[in-house]
C-alpha cells in the first residue's frame, strides 16, 4: 500500500514536472502547441513507463512497439517522453531547440521520422492513423509469415495517439474501416478526447456518437474517464487494449486541453504560448518554483531510467530467440535477416522480362506493367502490392497471389487469404492506400516495399499521402494506369491534364511514364533502385504501339534518351509515354509532306533527366544546334518549358469519346500535328532560334 | 385493386424495358456500366415516377429537387430517366450517343453538369455525396432566409444515389458526419446496396455495419429488402425520408447488380457490355423480343407522361407563389430575385478597401484578405464563408458573423447559428469542405458564393474536390493561407512546395500570390469577375512589406505587371506573393554591389497573365530585349521556365525553422540572390542571350 502511495506521489511529480517542462518550452520562443500536450501527459507516463516495449539505446529494435502522434503539433508530449526515458539524442539543449533557429534541432514543429523514436512523420491531421494501421499490418505480416510455435518474432503493438481532428479526417475514416475489416488486434488508438479544436468546441461541428460509430466498424472501445490524472485507469486500458484478441481497439479518453491552466478546456490552449505570468502562475499552483525554467528534478528522471534496464532486457531475449530460431528454422531465419536489413528476398534484376519476352504486337502499358510486376511480386517476399479495388484493371495480380486477410475470412467469403498474403483489397480508398502503405515501409527501412495501384486520376485523392512518402524518404512504387485523355469514354472526371504537373514538381519522388513495354521495364528497374524515392508509373489503359528498335530501359534510367537520330534533324520532337506515338508518326509526316527532318527524344521522367550531366543533357536535346525543340503530350505543359520551345499539349480539361477520337478530338493527329512543327520550323529558319526564346509556343490549334 | 393491379403490370413492363434498354446502349459500342444501372431501375421508377419533384420542360426550375448521382458510372440510369420523363434534348437518338464517337453526345460516360436534369457533375467517387450535403445545405440557407409562413418558397428535397463505393471514399464519410451534425432533414441518400464493386465482394474490403454506423453520425436509416422489383416499398420509403423532421435519411436498398442476367451478383456485371447472346437471353427470359433493339413501347412512355404535367403544375403553384410572395415581402423579394438570377445582392466592387485604406506597415496578407473580405462577406447575402478550423489563423469571420448550425445548436452550445448563418465551421475536413462547396455553388450559378479557407498547403488533401470545381466551371474563392517556407516553424509537412504547380497547371482555376494588401485586393477583384472560375487566394502567415508606391489592384488582373521599371535594366526580376521583397531588394543590392540595373515585375496569376495580348506579355517581360529574366519563389519552378530564363526556387522540402530563418536556410536572401543573378548577368554580357535558351538555370546554390 505504501508502495503504491509512493508511485501514486512520483506520478504526480512527474505530470507536474512534465507539463511545467512543456509550458516553458513553448515559452522561451512564445509559440507552440502547449495545450494538447499538457492534456495528454497522464497518458505520455502510462505508455512510456507502464506499457510500452522499446529500447532507449536502440530506438530502430526490431520488435519494438511502434508510437504514431497522429495529432502530430503536440510533439513536445513525444519529444519530452524521449528524453525522459533516456533517447541519447534527444537531450535538454535539444528539447530547448523547439521553435529555435537551430537548423540541427531535433524538436522540429511535428515529428519527423528521422528523429530516433519517431515512427513516421506526423503533422497533416489524419494521416498518423493510416501510418498506424499500415505499421499494425507490417506486424500482422511479418508474424505470420516468420513466427513459429515458441517463436514469436514479430509481434508488437502499435500504438497511435490522435485528436479530435483526426476523427474528421477522411483518410482516417477510411483506414479505421480496414483496420477493423483486417481485425488487426494489435493496434490501439488512443483519442485524446478534449473536444476542443481551433474553432472552439468540436460540438459546433461534430455530434456523432463516436463510440457507436467506432463498434459499427468492428473496433473495441474502451472508455476512460479521467485521462488527465489517472495513470492507473490509462494503465489499465492500455494493457486491457493490447491483449484483445479480437480487434482493434479505440481507447476514449476524456482529457482537458491545457489542464491546470487558466485556458483550461478553451482553443486558446491550442497553438500559442500561454504568457510568462500564467506559466508562473500555474507552477505555483503546482507547487513548482516559478523562477526556475526547464526543471526536471532527479527524482523524475529516476522514475523513467527503468526503461533502459527494461528496454536491454527486452532486446537480449529477442536476439536470443532469434538465435534459437536460426537453428530451428535456418531457411527462414536466413530470409528474416534479409528482411530485417532491408534487402529483397531474390535478385529482383533477373525478374523483370527481357526485351524480347514482350508481346511486339500493340500492348496497353498497364498490360506491360503487368509482365514486369507480376514475376517481381510473386518471387520477392519483401512486396505487398495492393489495389483500390481495380484488380480487373491494373493487373497487378499474380498467379497464386494470396490476399492479405484475417484468416477467418477465408471460409466466410471464400476467400484465398490470411495474414501471410501478400496482395491488399485496399477498396475505394486511395487515399488511406497510399497513407497505409508508407506505415508499411516505414515499419521497417526495405522490410516491406508496398506496390500500390489505382487509375492515375485518382492519385489525386491519395496526394497528401504520396507527398508524406516523398518527405520521408519511403520507397513505394505507385501503379497509376489510364492516364491521359487516351482513357476515352469515362471521360474529363477520368482524364487527367494537370496531375503531372504535381508529381514533376514534387520532390524526392519519380513520375515515369514509359511508352512501351521495354520502356515499362525501365520504369522498374528506375524504381527498384530509388531505395529512398517513391515512383509513380503512369501507363495507358489502351493499346500502344511497340518500338523495340528504338525503346531502352537505360534510357528510361536517365529520364530521356535520343529514340531517334538524325544528324540533320531541324527539329527535336520529344515522345512522352502513350503519346509517343504521335511524335514518331509526326516525324514521318514532316518527312513525308513538308520535308523537315526531325529526330525523336522519348522522355519518360523529368526528374531522373535532371539528375544527369548537362553534356548528357544537352546530347539529348541538342540546344546548342540552333534546332528548336517540341514536346508532344496530352497533359497541360507546365514544366515542359524548360526543356522545349514549344508543346503540342492540353491547355483544358478532357471529354467523354472512345480513346482514339478523345485524342483526335483534342487535335493529338500527326496531320494536325505535323503542319505546326513545320510552320515553326520555318520561322526559325527565317527569323533565327534566338527568336524562341522567352516565347514559349503553343502550338496545338485546337480550342473547344 | 385492379387499379393497382394495373399499375403493377406497368411497374413490371417499364423494368423490363429499361433494363434491356440499359443493355442494349452498351452493347452497341460493347463498352460501358450496365449491372449497376440495371440493379437500380426499380429506384428510379420510385424516384421519378412516384416521389421527385421536377420540371422537365424547364430543367432549371428553382424549387425542384435535386437528384445527385454519386455512382456517376452508372449514367445510363439517370439519362434513360431524364429520356422517359421528357427532359427535350435527352432523345433516343441521344441516348444512342452513350460511347460513340459523337463529340456533341449528351451521354458521356459520367453525368456532366451542362446536361439538362443533371445537377452535378460526378465520376470520382464519394464527391457525389458532399456535392449533395452542399445542395441539400443551399436549399436550408436559402430557406431559413427567404421563406416565410405560408411562403415556402425553398423547400426541395435532395437526393443522393450512391453505391458501396462512396461509403469508404473519406470525402464521404466526412460529409455524412456533417450532414448529420447539421440534421439536414431534407437529404436522402439511397444506397445501392450490391455488396459488388470491380474486385468482387464488398466483403473483401468492408466488414462494417453501415446502417449502425450510420444511425451514430445522426442519420435516420431506412431498410428495403427487395430493391430490384418492389417499387411500392422503395416509393414508402422514400416518402418516408422526404417527410422526416429531424435528421437526414440513409435508406439501405438491397439489390443485385446486373439482375436477371447470368452476372448477377458478379463483378462481371460492373463494367462491360454482356454480348449480344446473353442480351438476347435476357430479353426473352423478360418476355422481350430479342430482335429489337432501343425498344421502348408506347405504353412505358405513357406511363411516364405524367410526369409533364405534375412538372407543369408544380411550376404555376411555385410561380403563383411568388407573386404573393412579392407583393407581401416586397423587399425580400427583390433581394429573391436579383439572387434566382445569380446576381450580388450589392454591388461588390465598392466594398473592397481602396489602397489607401490599408495600413502602410507590413501586415501578413492573410490579414490583408480579412480586411478585404470581411466587408464583402458582411453585406453580401450571396456569400457564405467557411474555415476548416481554423477561424483564429485565417482571418475570414466578420463582427456580427452568424454560423451554419441547427436551430436548436444554439442552446445546447452557446452558439450564435442557425441555417440563416453563412458562416461554416467545417471541422477538419478540407476535401468535404471544398465537395461540399461545389454543391453550394451549383444549387443554381450565382446563388451562393462560396469561400473556403485552410493553410495552402492542405488544399492538397481538397484537390479533388477543388478539381471538380474548376471542371464544373463554379465560381468559388479558397483562401489559402500560410503559404509557402515562410509558414515557418509547422515544419516541412506544412510548407507547400509543389503544390502550385498543381493549381497553375490546372485548368479553369485562378491561382493567385498577392505580394501585399493591395495586390489581395486585386485578387478579390478578380475571383469575383471570374464567375465561371474558381480562384484560389495564396496568402503569408508572416507580416509582409506593403508597396503601396508600386503595387497595383488592376495589375494583378492582368496576371503580371510592371512593378518597378528601368529602362536601362540588365536583368528582370519576378517577384512572387510573399516572397516579393526578395526580388525588391535584391535589386537594390545587384544596384549597390554589382553596379547592376534591374527592373521588376510583380507576377501574382499565371493563368491572367497567360489571358493577355501578346503585346502586353512582351511589354511585361521584355522579351526582346536581350536581358535575361529571373524568377524568386520559394517553391518548385516548374512553369515558370515558360516566362523566364533562370530562378531562384527550391528543389527540396521545407525546414522547420521561425519563418525568417526558413527563408535563410534555403538561400532566400538577398546577399545569396544578388550574386546569382550578377553572375548570370555577367555571361550573358559576355556570351550573349541566346545562350540561355533550352538551358533554363536554377541560380540558387544552397543545396541541403
Amino acid at each position: 500500500m505504501t508502495r503504491q502511495l509512493e508511485e501514486r506521489r512520483k506520478i504526480d511529480l512527474a505530470l507536474r514536472t512534465i507539463r511545467c517542462l512543456i509550458l516553458d518550452l513553448c515559452q522561451q520562443y512564445k509559440g507552440g502547441h502547449p495545450g494538447g500536450a499538457m492534456g495528454m501527459t497522464a497518458i505520455g507516463i502510462a505508455l512510456w513507463k507502464y506499457c510500452m516495449r522499446y529500447v532507449p539505446a536502440k530506438p530502430d529494435f526490431f520488435n519494438r512497439d511502434r508510437f504514431v502522434l497522429s495529432n502530430g503539433h503536440t510533439c513536445l508530449f513525444q519529444y519530452t517522453f524521449l528524453h525522459l526515458t533516456g533517447y541519447k539524442a534527444m537531450t535538454m539543449d535539444q528539447l530547448k531547440s523547439y521553435h529555435s533557429e537551430r537548423t540541427d534541432s531535433l524538436c522540429p514543429g511535428h515529428p519527423e521520422i528521422e528523429i530516433d523514436g519517431v515512427e513516421v512523420t506526423t503533422g497533416p491531421l489524419g494521416q498518423g492513423v493510416a501510418n498506424a494501421v499500415g505499421l499494425a499490418m507490417a506486424t500482422k505480416h511479418l508474424g505470420a509469415v516468420y513466427n513459429r510455435p515458441g517463436f514469436s518474432l514479430v509481434d508488437n503493438t502499435t500504438w497511435c495517439m490522435i485528436g479530435d481532428a483526426c476523427l474528421q479526417e477522411g483518410v482516417a475514416l477510411e483506414s479505421i474501416q480496414l483496420a477493423g475489416h483486417w481485425r488487426l488486434n494489435n493496434l490501439v488508438i488512443i483519442y485524446d478526447n478534449n473536444q476542443v479544436t481551433c474553432d472552439g468546441s468540436v460540438d459546433i461541428c461534430n455530434s456523432e456518437d463516436i463510440n457507436a460509430k467506432m463498434r459499427a466498424c468492428g473496433w473495441d472501445v474502451i472508455d476512460v474517464e479521467d485521462g488527465c490524472y489517472d495513470v492507473e485507469g490509462i494503465t489499465a486500458a492500455l494493457i486491457r487494449a493490447r491483449s484483445s484478441k479480437e480487434r482493434p481497439t479505440f481507447i476514449n479518453v476524456r482529457t482537458v486541453i491545457g489542464v491546470g491552466s487558466k485556458f483550461a478546456g478553451d482553443a486558446r490552449a491550442h497553438g500559442a504560448a500561454f504568457g510568462e505570468d500564467e506559466v508562473a502562475n500555474i507552477k505555483r499552483t503546482l507547487g513548482l518554483n516559478p523562477d526556475e525554467h526547464f526543471a526536471v528534478p532527479d527524482e523524475v528522471y529516476q522514475f523513467f531510467s527503468d526503461a533502459e534496464e527494461r528496454g536491454r532486457a527486452l532486446e537480449e531475449s529477442w536476439n536470443q530467440l532469434l538465435v534459437n530460431y536460426s537453428t530451428a528454422y535456418s531457411e527462414m531465419y536466413e530470409e528474416f535477416r534479409l528482411r530485417i536489413q532491408g534487402k529483397m528476398t531474390e535478385d529482383w534484376t533477373k525478374l523483370i522480362p527481357s526485351k524480347e519476352e514482350f508481346p511486339a504486337s500493340p500492348t496497353p502499358s498497364r498490360k506491360s506493367a503487368g509482365l514486369c510486376c507480376n514475376p517481381l511480386a510473386s518471387k520477392l517476399r519483401n512486396i505487398m502490392v495492393g489495389t483500390a479495388d481495380l484488380t480487373p484493371s491494373v493487373n497487378m495480380a499474380w498467379k497464386g497471389k494470396v490476399d492479405f486477410q484475417h484468416p477467418e475470412l477465408r471460409t466466410s467469403c471464400g476467400l484465398n487469404g490470411d495474414y501471410t498474403g501478400r496482395y491488399i483489397h485496399w477498396g475505394i480508398r486511395e487515399h488511406a492506400m497510399a497513407s497505409i502503405s508508407n506505415g508499411l515501409a516505414a515499419f521497417n527501412k526495405g522490410t516491406i516495399l508496398p506496390i500500390t495501384s489505382s487509375f492515375f486520376m485518382f492519385y489525386i485523392y491519395a496526394a497528401p499521402g504520396i507527398r508524406m512518402g516523398a518527405l520521408q524518404g519511403l520507397q513505394q512504387i505507385h501503379i497509376a494506369t489510364h492516364d491521359s485523355i487516351g482513357t476515352g469514354e469515362d471521360g474529363p472526371t477520368h482524364q487527367p491534364i494537370a496531375l503531372a504537373a504535381l508529381y514533376r514538381a514534387m520532390p524526392n519522388i519519380l513520375y515515369i511514364r514509359p511508352c512501351d513495354s521495354e520502356e515499362t521495364a525501365g520504369a522498374f528497374v528506375a524504381a527498384f533502385q530509388a531505395t529512398s524515392t517513391p515512383t509513380i508509373i503512369s501507363l495507358s489503359r489502351q493499346n500502344l504501339e511497340q518500338y523495340p528498335e528504338f525503346s531502352s530501359r537505360k534510357g528510361v534510367q536517365r529520364g530521356a534518351y535520343v529514340f531517334i537520330e538524325d544528324d540533320q534533324a531541324q527539329v527535336t520532337l520529344i515522345g512522352v509515354g502513350a503519346e509517343m506515338v504521335f511524335a514518331v508518326r509526326t516525324r514521318q509526316v514532316l518527312l513525308d509532306r513538308f520535308n523537315v527532318k526531325s529526330r525523336v527524344v522519348s522522355f519518360p521522367c523529368q526528374r531522373l533527366f535532371a539528375q544527369q550531366s548537362q553534356e548528357y543533357r544537352k546530347e539529348v536535346l541538342k540546344y546548342r544546334s540552333g534546332i528548336p525543340c517540341v514536346v508532344i503530350e496530352a497533359y497541360a505543359v507546365n514544366g515542359w518549358e524548360r526543356y522545349a520551345d514549344a508543346g503540342f499539349t492540353m491547355s483544358t480539361f478532357g471529354h467523354s469519346l472512345p480513346g482514339a477520337a478523345a485524342y483526335k478530338y483534342f487535335g493529338f493527329d500527326e496531320h494536325v500535328i505535323a503542319p505546326e512543327v513545320a510552320k515553326l520550323v520555318e520561322e526559325v529558319q527565317r527569323d533565327g532560334i534566338e527568336r524562341l526564346r522567352g516565347e514559349f509556343r503553343d502550338l496545338n490549334p485546337v480550342r473547344h
